[in-house]
């Protein structure tokens, strides 16, 4: 495939004019002016290079290339058009531009398709505008329903249905969409973690997308002065948190890859020098590909918090507010992402996405796989978020031979 | 001596009623009307017990009775008069309280002492008004610069010169100071820690006030995301705070008293459940009642600290801002006080402070040693802070005896 590093960036740089942050990266949120303008624009785009464009009703955007067998059959590309605030050119939008330019470049050499060949440019998966994340995945293979978003409401206090209704958008009502017909789904994108470049490999092929769990845990023990409080009467909350950090990352690690442990997030009250802590709150988040290993390791972290907390007569209180399910890509469309590589001629790895992405929505409805690119540090969701011009076209040219084995 | 419960707490609740803050708890902060109002009302209950009372240039007050020996030397007792920001009513008030009835009790018991006897209300003590402690103290001793109270201001930016004006005080300008006669100081206090209730003994002997080490440690590590930054490629600041609290903890349980360590501040950067965190500040305070161990055991977990932080690629910086040598309080005050406890028939414990006091200010200077009482749950700097009468009597009765042994 002739796609040029040249036309890569000139596509995303031409994409990012739609939402550049003054205060710096990208800012493109859902059913804003930039976000609408990046939607139009792509449309134009598409149709001038001989697809037919449409929106659906909930604003995602599809172009096609129709097939030559005149099946309804759909092989699928692309990612999301929305960003965070003051993220960068790549996340998403890659899988956009990357899957435009792979089906237009597979049209320019192969011809017209056997099997119609969509790019879609989904109405959002990042949840920066409104606390509502997926729109765009979750339309695409169903229809959220009124009463999910009759409460939501951005931090200026505009609703999600107003927002959506300016951009001429409104709830998905049709009882077909695009899914009905979907033979396989495809998604570029950003790697935004460090193995790629730590292994020093361009491309990565997504077997897997993690399962998460998440906690608040709080400790309540005994606030004391720190200099007349002799240590074996302290209730001190920060030495539970400490000995649970320990042990449990401990755990982690002798548990082994591909389970991540993370404490992101802790506060102690009064949290003053000279005060023993009497109150703490912090986070936990662990994410495995594994659900029964993912379950069996946060039980077995759970009772030793509770032990810990217990032998330092703290009290302790576990809420585990997020448990989502991992999602394993099809292992045809993994196979088939292989084989492109192969194809192609890149080095790469299979290998398991710690982040989530549209295509844990979309692969539980169809074949679904992603391919990944190096991200530089493994940065992402910030300015400095950037993908080296030659990975960046190793991986159209991957997407773009893994959609010519599924749709020609 | 027959001091009584009810004179005790009659007198504890007088002084009360300058300062009650309506929001709960005591607020009598240095050179405030209710400050002044305090002073003003303890120079004339002093003169109504047949003391000769008057203040010194800065707002310490002294109530004498003068000895029958004719020589100029002082045998003093006293404590501070301002209180934290809704603070209790015996930090401070009750070594003015208490000293006023033991002294009181004493001339009306045996009549007029050898030596003069003195009880003296220090303007302040707890920093809590204007960044800076010992006001009272450290003009007893010495005469505090003007520079070194230049550009101190309360946080309504009014100046400690403006402030202590308009209360008609000044800077020490005279040569002598009643420090200069003095020939013993014991201060009554609050233990305001639970060694004694823990231990069932009303009251204590000090022999020791702890010196400190304080410290900010800042770390710096990589902010990675949570889901896909292997375990092996992370610089987790919150791993290596975990590994120096837990080492650090065990070793001074390990250590014993008298060393307390307490980590009692930590941030972290950007403190988000689903980033590993890159930046962290912590503090860590040290006290010991000897100086040799307390630098020992603190250089050791300096280069532990280092060593951690070291085998996780993190950066660290070690800020000690507080190095407070301990001080010991004089042998034969303390033989004295312990005498005393005999002579009453009090059960008592002789033990160190873990809190600053005055007493860490004059001892260098003056022979001189504190008897605590009791603190109901350790509770003090809050509207909690409470003694049992009962134990506010023994105190008093201690107090009593061990400055009858000095000045009759």
């Amino acid at each position: 495939m002739s796609v040029t590093e040249n036309e890569i960036v000139e596509n995303v740089e031409w994409l990012a004019k739609n939402g550049a942050d003054p205060a710096g990266g990208m800012t493109r949120l859902l059913f804003t002016k930039e976000w609408l303008a990046a939607q139009l624009a792509l449309k134009q785009r598409f149709e001038e290079a001989g697809m037919v464009a449409s929106f659906d009703e909930v604003g995602n955007l599809y172009g096609t290339y129709s097939g030559t067998d005149g099946s309804e059959d759909i092989i699928m590309t692309g990612s999301h058009v929305d960003t965070v605030i003051q993220g960068g050119k790549y996340d998403g939008a890659l899988g956009v531009i990357g899957g435009f330019l792979a089906v237009k470049h597979l049209v320019e050499e192969y011809g017209r398709p056997k099997k119609n060949l969509t790019v879609i440019s989904m109405a959002e998966e990042e949840g920066s505008r409104f606390p509502f994340v997926f729109w765009g995945s979750k339309n695409l293979v169903g229809s959220v329903p009124a009463s999910e978003i009759a409460d939501v409401v951005d931090p200026e206090g505009i609703s999600f249905a107003d927002a959506m209704r300016d951009c001429g958008f409104s709830l998905r009502t049709s009882p077909t969409s695009a899914a009905d017909h979907m033979k396989a789904f495809v998604e570029l994108h950003i790697e935004q973690g460090n193995t790629l470049e730590m292994e020093d490999i361009p491309v990565g092929v997504v077997n897997a997308i993690v399962g998460q769990r998440r906690y608040n845990i709080t400790l309540k023990g005994e606030a004391n002065h720190a200099g007349t409080t002799r240590m074996c009467y302290r209730h001190d909350v920060i030495q539970v948190f400490a000995e649970i950090v320990n042990r449990s990352l401990g755990k982690a690690v002798d548990e082994g890859d591909p389970l991540v442990l993370t404490f992101g997030h802790i506060e102690v009250v009064p949290n003053t020098v000279n005060v023993v802590p009497g109150d703490a709150m912090f986070t936990m988040d662990c994410r495995h590909t594994d659900r029964a290993a993912l379950v069996r390791f946060t039980e077995q972290i759970e009772a030793d918090m509770a032990e810990i907390a217990a032998e330092h007569g703290v009290e302790i209180e576990i809420d585990r507010w997020m448990d989502a399910d991992p999602v394993p890509m099809d292992p045809a469309i993994v196979k088939c992402v292989e084989s492109a590589c192969k194809e192609v001629g890149v080095r790469y790895r299979v290998m398991h996405s710690g982040a989530g992405h549209d295509s844990q929505i979309i692969a539980p409805h169809i074949p679904t796989g992603m391919v990944f690119v190096r991200s530089v540090k493994g940065i992402s969701h910030s300015p400095e978020e950037y993908t080296e011009p030659a990975d960046l076209k190793e991986g159209i040219r991957t997407l773009g031979a893994a959609l010519h084995a599924l749709a020609y």
